[in-house]
């Protein structure tokens, strides 16, 4: 541990910032999420999910070592020892906390298990833009259903949450893929060594960012980036690098069935029912048109076991550069059927752990948030401030501070001023809060029983059609005399006059 | 590291479980928390505070070393390096990131600066029985006011959120008091010593925990825990001790008021006109019934400089022996004119860092939750589950689908079964969740265009009173008939029923 500075050390200044990939949010960002997250939580509600926590800290081994490009020991998550020499980690999704949670709790339950949670997770990871080690996610899951019409209810879900956040029919598609289905690909063109077939999903999963010539560099004898850092290839045959590539590109329907076919008669059966049977609910359920099949979906996280949904919003917005790019993903899942088993013994007789069949969808909260900022659907209007009660005269604290108390009972956010400036800056401070009124008392108006009320959003527009300086000190824009026992009804009648309501 | 086990190790069985001091949160804590935290958020701000967020990690020197009882090196926090070697650590409070926070926007920010914000804080203490070393805290603070009126003001809204909580009045007093006082007392009668001051404010501070006794033995030589550990005293004669403890057990207010007149005459009038000021503000606005001075209250973060508040509640409740204990804190606070200055230069030519003044008053947020449970005022009835939809023909699963998509986008929570068990088990699963009713399809009612609903609200009262076996077969308590096309009209009418809305 490093020395830390304490209070009797003052001559040391500290800097103050954050370590890099963390951020602060202002009222702005919060109250905006937290509407939006409402949105998303009233869905869920209405599809029978219920609420569920864990907390940030679990056993390290508990959670299990299941991110993408986790070569290197101890990459990707935080970790520590408690006093017992114990290695704990903060959570960095919030599918394995509830994979031991469920573990757990398994005989209590109901099963099927239908549960949602949003909370903050973290990642020890090079952050850059955009790129933070603190991120919220929004997940729901339902565990002990191994049916398709589990997975095909969590897509139709997905898409729900996208309408009911306001984007468009046609601003989202959810995807929807599995990864038995590539696992069937590579069967039928001899690819069967474990490492080869997670060096390929690894490969895919980068499509997105490394593009075609990336994934064939992955495919193939491996690849550099521009650190010179190297990453081991899958070693395929050119012909068989070639094949993946085709078919992950596929998304012309009948093209799409035509592998399907392939892959069935491969041997392969188990993989094609099981997307017949989510396409056949999502179509019966009238959403083929938000649900898609996507044969390059096959998302980082190792723990998945079959099929893969991605939400994908359509539109373009600026990149850094002012250039149109596709959004893109705001979320994804998929089933995780040997998640939950860890921490079950293995069957009788079997030796194999007890798989425990498990389906779930995770929104990433910032992106969510900033696509709804790009369409204009966020709402981050800014909330109006507390009337600000100046203060003149010092001896009158008690009186000012009445006035604040008579607001307040009222239901009306008010303050009184606490700092030390003159009436100029009180105003100025009134006007950075974004107050809707100032009110100001001075001996005049204690002597007559009255006081000034000044309505600052009045007041802007008037001051703003006001020329010169005279003008201004005659007119005193937006400003009135009042009766101090009808301070509360004044105000209100003000807000109302404001607000419209 | 640890190995930690993945995917491919199936056999090596884990045990599924938390660290210690850590917990999961079911469905009722979790809504009745957070209909708590909305009281308490409309009450801060009424009084004009705004939200905001720092993340939960910071750099391990900026968070300080405040907490009482941090004699060995590390202990009190959870801290780890990134990858530039630089310590990190879990916030331990919300306060020092708030100053953090003032320092880094120090420019940008309204001053005074209120805001207020919710969050999880860690604590590496060894955990025990309601203690956690996960928590959440609830806070509003003001920055850059040094006026009494700011410290009178953190108070009344602490009475005020009492109140909005639902305690009467009577049950609960917020106690404040000063550390300058306490000062004064130590100066007044020959203790001078910077490290002596320390440890008398906190043995002062244990008395809750150790009695007099206890607080005694801290004062004089010190103290040896039963686990045999020794904690360092202050080493005090016994007529300074005794002086301590006279008054810290003052509760008379004429006779605290002969003692500030001797910490005046000592010449101390600082502290003293400091508690008349916030005194005079109380009792002018109305609370001198909820907010008491109190001399034993110290409060144990080592960052407080003035003021200290606490929220105290003083209704009985029973300990683990059934007898009856004070339930005592809920919240506290105080004003730590220096945490912020930390981080800023020295002032011109002073060579001190400046000091930013600011005053802010914390809530445990499980501790309150506990004691609004403990006088029935939490409200923690079970929400109702959703509507569920049984399956009993695996082939009609689209048909199914449909009849819940039709009750969500009424906007009634529903969902279709998704488990593999027969009826009877399904009719479990819905009791389990809490459901107010099943809808029943089979051959018959698909063949007529009929459906079968379960009241299961009703099902179970006329259950109860139903005595043989073969009257319930006839009866099927609580089910009736309807139409397919009728079914969200019906459920409608259902719900209404059961809830009498």
């Amino acid at each position: 541990m490093p020395d830390k500075s304490d209070m009797a050390d003052k001559k040391n200044r500290l800097e103050p910032k954050l370590p890099r990939g963390f951020a602060d949010r202002g009222p702005e960002d919060i109250r905006a999420v937290e509407r939006m997250m409402e949105k998303i939580k009233q869905v869920y509600e209405r599809y029978g999910f219920e609420p569920v926590e864990t907390p940030f800290v679990e056993y390290t081994e508990a959670l299990g070592k299941f991110l993408p490009d986790q070569d290197r020991p101890g990459e990707g998550v935080f970790s520590f020892q408690d006093e017992d020499e114990a290695w704990l980690s903060l959570r960095y999704d919030l599918t394995a906390p509830l994979a031991r949670y469920v573990a757990e709790n398994y005989e209590r339950l109901p099963k099927p298990y239908r549960s949602y949670r949003a909370g903050w997770v973290f990642r020890n990871e090079k952050p850059g833009p955009g790129r933070f080690r603190q991120f919220m996610q929004f997940d729901a899951d339902t565990v002990g259903a191994s049916s398709p019409a589990a997975d095909a209810e969590i897509c139709m879900m997905a898409a729900d949450t996208m309408e009911a956040l306001g984007f468009d029919r046609g601003q989202y598609v959810i995807k929807v893929n599995s990864r038995k289905v590539l696992d069937g690909v590579m069967e039928a063109i001899g690819i069967s060594d474990e490492l080869q077939k997670l060096r390929v999903l690894r490969a895919v999963d980068k499509r997105d960012r490394l593009g075609n010539e990336g994934v064939r560099q992955l495919l193939g004898p491996g690849r550099s980036d521009e650190s010179g850092d190297f990453t081991a290839g899958a070693g395929l045959t050119e012909q068989q690098s070639n094949a993946i590539i085709e078919f992950t590109q596929v998304s012309d329907p009948n093209e799409l069935q035509k592998w399907y076919n392939t892959i069935a008669e491969g041997g392969n059966i188990e993989a094609i029912v099981e997307v017949r049977d989510i396409a056949a609910l999502i179509s019966r359920a009238g959403y083929s048109d938000r649900v898609r099949f996507d044969p390059s979906v096959v998302r980082g996280l190792e723990y998945y076991t079959g099929p893969v949904y991605e939400a994908f919003l359509t539109f373009d917005v600026p990149n850094e550069k002012g250039q149109p790019v596709i959004f893109g993903s705001v979320g994804g899942g998929g089933r995780y059927d040997g998640l939950v088993g860890r921490f079950r013994g293995p069957s009788a007789g079997s030796g194999q752990a007890q798989d425990v069949p498990a389906t779930g969808f995770s929104v990433g909260v910032s992106r969510l948030a900033a696509a709804l900022k790009a369409v204009g659907k966020l709402g981050d209007e800014v909330a109006s401030g507390p009337v600000v009660v100046t203060v003149m005269d010092r001896e009158k604290l008690a009186d000012y501070q009445r006035m604040v108390a008579d607001l307040r009972n009222a239901g009306i956010s008010a303050e009184m001023y606490l700092g030390s400036s003159g009436m100029k800056a009180q105003l100025k401070y009134a006007d950075r809060r974004n107050s809707p009124a100032a009110i100001i008392a001075g001996s005049d108006e204690f002597a007559s029983g009255k006081l000034q009320v000044k309505d600052l959003v009045a007041g802007k527009a008037e001051a703003a059609a006001i020329a010169g300086h005279d003008e201004w000190r005659d007119e005193r824009p937006g400003q009135f005399e009042i009766a101090r026992e009808t301070l509360v009804a004044e105000v209100k009648r003000l807000l109302q006059r404001q607000t419209g309501k």
